[in-house]
């Protein structure tokens, strides 16, 4: 195939991650290499980005800046969450060509997927030469197709060293502060809060109980399940998905002003630990407390996975890679390698297979209870947080004899 | 003065915090150097375990099991939040006398300082030859006289790092999620939340507003602050302490049940920053979000500051020393030596004058605007979290020319 001179765009989109910007210095530090892709553009703010006009020149950056940005956490060109009109689309083209540009990356999750694909069938339509190629990015790790999701192992391991740290709390302090709930992200799928899992060393480590929104919510079973680990150890550290849901789909707690729903329809979660603390008070009358680390969790890049920060470089330079190739209208995905040593490769999936789609946590990865997760959720997951937790010393429990 | 020969007890007390086990490592190290301390024990969960007789031989771990301490967050021994009633003293009297307890070492802030004193006091009355030390605790900050606590500077490392993480999380989606609020722990005082100021590098940075309970909450003037910071930025990030008192000194939120409030009349708090997030939604129309991260931000010890891990080791060593040189009746404390460059000794102060006593952030450290923290704060601040904070990259605004 010829190669297609002309101007590179990149952008990132949804929620900020640890890694989001690991990406972005793959895919530009892999540019630099070619030839062909002349200018490399940073899209302000995702898409609004493009219908502003608004772009930074990344082939003009201080080379450590852009390798400075392997270790910055979130979206250095600023994200978004726009939902492109059927009618901008033309727009968006418009100053593709302005700006001659022909290679089009976006960062992001299935919305941003579903973006790159609509801009590539307009372009084709108009006889637009433009590569169009999708960067996984979300830490809900609900794409399909992809083995996991970049962004999604630095959360893991945050939340993994997290609720260790908080389970050891409530261990040292239970007598007092019974219940611990703490709140994960998670908007459709469990991913995340199963995450948690992670943080167990020993049977009776916390967290006891892992709530995921794959299993509807049943208070009954709930408090029966609390009742049951507090009665055995004199507390219990419960972990729940911000997105739990009932046996009618509903969430358990979501926001109900019309200004936190965004333009995708995605109301604006959390909450639903503090409701299972005041289930625990009225149910059990015993006392609970919460934590919900939020956007902290997602973000943050101290805890981060050196998997997952290598992984996200690699899918930001590949996907620079295929589309120098001439490949269009993919996106990159993660591919386990067969074999007993976790090792991880890069693939291709066509960009309208993942666009909206969602990957939800299989049965064969929650227990039988729906209160925890299984073996083989801990064997899929465990590889993608980058080594084990930090070693902590325990007393050995040698009585005093007077 | 002779050498008392006798066991020594030391126990934990209060909320865990990330360095209260190295002050545990330091008394037992430093105990291991003195023949007079014979048996070094351990009460599981503070004076619960003297009372129960519920010891761990400390002096019988693998020294290796003592050194890791240094790197474990929460307390080993476990702790606990017991209020002693006036006739369980001549109990706990006589168990440190059935068990030739020579030394009485307590961990905590000033509830435990006050259960050392009363104890201490008993033993006077009885003519039992008893060396109560008390070691300083305590992630608010806000036990009077030492120039700063143990577990201050680790938590203010935590905050200014998630803070700065969660500020570029803002910074990137603030074009849809507009206003973040995270609430810090404080019960009474503002320590904590000052801390947040930290993460602040330049001008613009978050957080951009700080409530602290020293200053009555004004929901008017906060409207207008925030009203503020959005018009000029688009975003803003706002930190608030647990403990916000309205202008009759009432918490803007506590629990109201009654299990939620413990022997010491201490109400849970929490909740604040949704309670923020709805004034914003309703006075401005602008979407807000909260993160609370709860006891994860006292227990984790991945960001501990080194200041503090040292200080809070020095303090349980201290501890011992002056306990074997025949002090009683005393608290250490850390001593800030004069000089521009950071140094911190320790000294000691008698007891009663800590027991129950409160420091609050005083009016030099609090901006005149009630929203934010003054140069003199940061001065003092700095030194405690160990050292800058990770280096990120930023990119520059290089425009694109077509």
């Amino acid at each position: 195939m010829a190669k297609l001179k002309g101007n590179m765009v990149i952008g990132q989109s949804g929620g900020p991650t640890a890694v989001i910007s690991s990406s972005l210095a793959g895919a530009v530090q892999e540019a630099m290499k070619h030839d062909e892709i002349t200018g490399i553009y940073g899209m302000v703010h995702g898409i609004m980005g493009v219908l502003k006009e608004e772009f930074i020149d990344l082939g003009k950056q201080n080379a450590a800046v852009i390798e400075g940005l392997r270790r910055t956490p979130s979206a250095a060109l600023g994200s978004c969450r726009y939902k492109v009109a059927e009618d901008e689309y033309a727009k968006i083209l418009e100053v593709l060509q302005k700006y001659n540009i022909r290679y089009f990356f976006y960062i992001g999750g299935n919305d941003s997927q579903d973006t790159a694909k609509k801009i590539s069938a307009l372009a084709k339509d108009r006889n637009y030469d433009l590569r169009a190629i999708g960067i996984p990015k979300t830490i809900d790790n609900d794409l399909p197709i992809t083995d996991h999701c970049p962004g999604y192992g630095s959360v893991g391991r945050w939340l993994s060293i997290g609720v260790r740290d908080a389970g050891l709390d409530t261990e040292a302090i239970g007598v007092v502060d019974n219940i611990k709930v703490i709140e994960t992200m998670g908007r459709n799928t469990g991913w995340i809060t199963a995450m948690t899992a992670l943080a167990k060393e020993r049977e009776d480590d916390a967290p006891h109980l892992i709530y995921l929104p794959e299993t509807p919510f049943d208070e009954e079973k709930f408090l029966a399940h609390v009742d049951s680990v507090y009665s055995r150890l004199g507390y219990c550290v419960i972990t729940v998905c911000e997105g739990l849901v009932d046996k009618d789909g509903e969430y358990v707690t979501a926001s109900s002003r019309s200004l936190d729903t965004d333009k995708f329809g995605h109301k604006q979660l959390g909450g639903v630990a503090q409701y299972l603390c005041d289930v625990v008070a009225e149910g059990l009358k015993i006392k609970a407390r919460w934590d919900k680390p939020g956007t902290i969790q997602r973000v943050s890049i101290v805890c981060a996975s050196k998997t997952d920060l290598q992984e996200a470089y690699m899918v930001g330079q590949m996907a620079v890679r295929h589309a120098a190739e001439g490949k269009t209208d993919y996106m990159v995905t993660l591919v386990r390698e067969p074999g007993s040593k976790y090792k991880c490769t890069t693939g291709l999936v066509e960009l309208e297979k993942v666009a909206l789609g969602t990957k939800r946590v299989p049965d064969e990865y929650i227990n039988q209870a729906g209160n925890g997760v299984t073996d083989a959720f801990i064997e899929y997951a465990r590889p993608l947080i980058g080594g084990p937790l930090p070693e902590y010393a325990r007393l050995e429990k040698i009585p005093v004899k007077v």
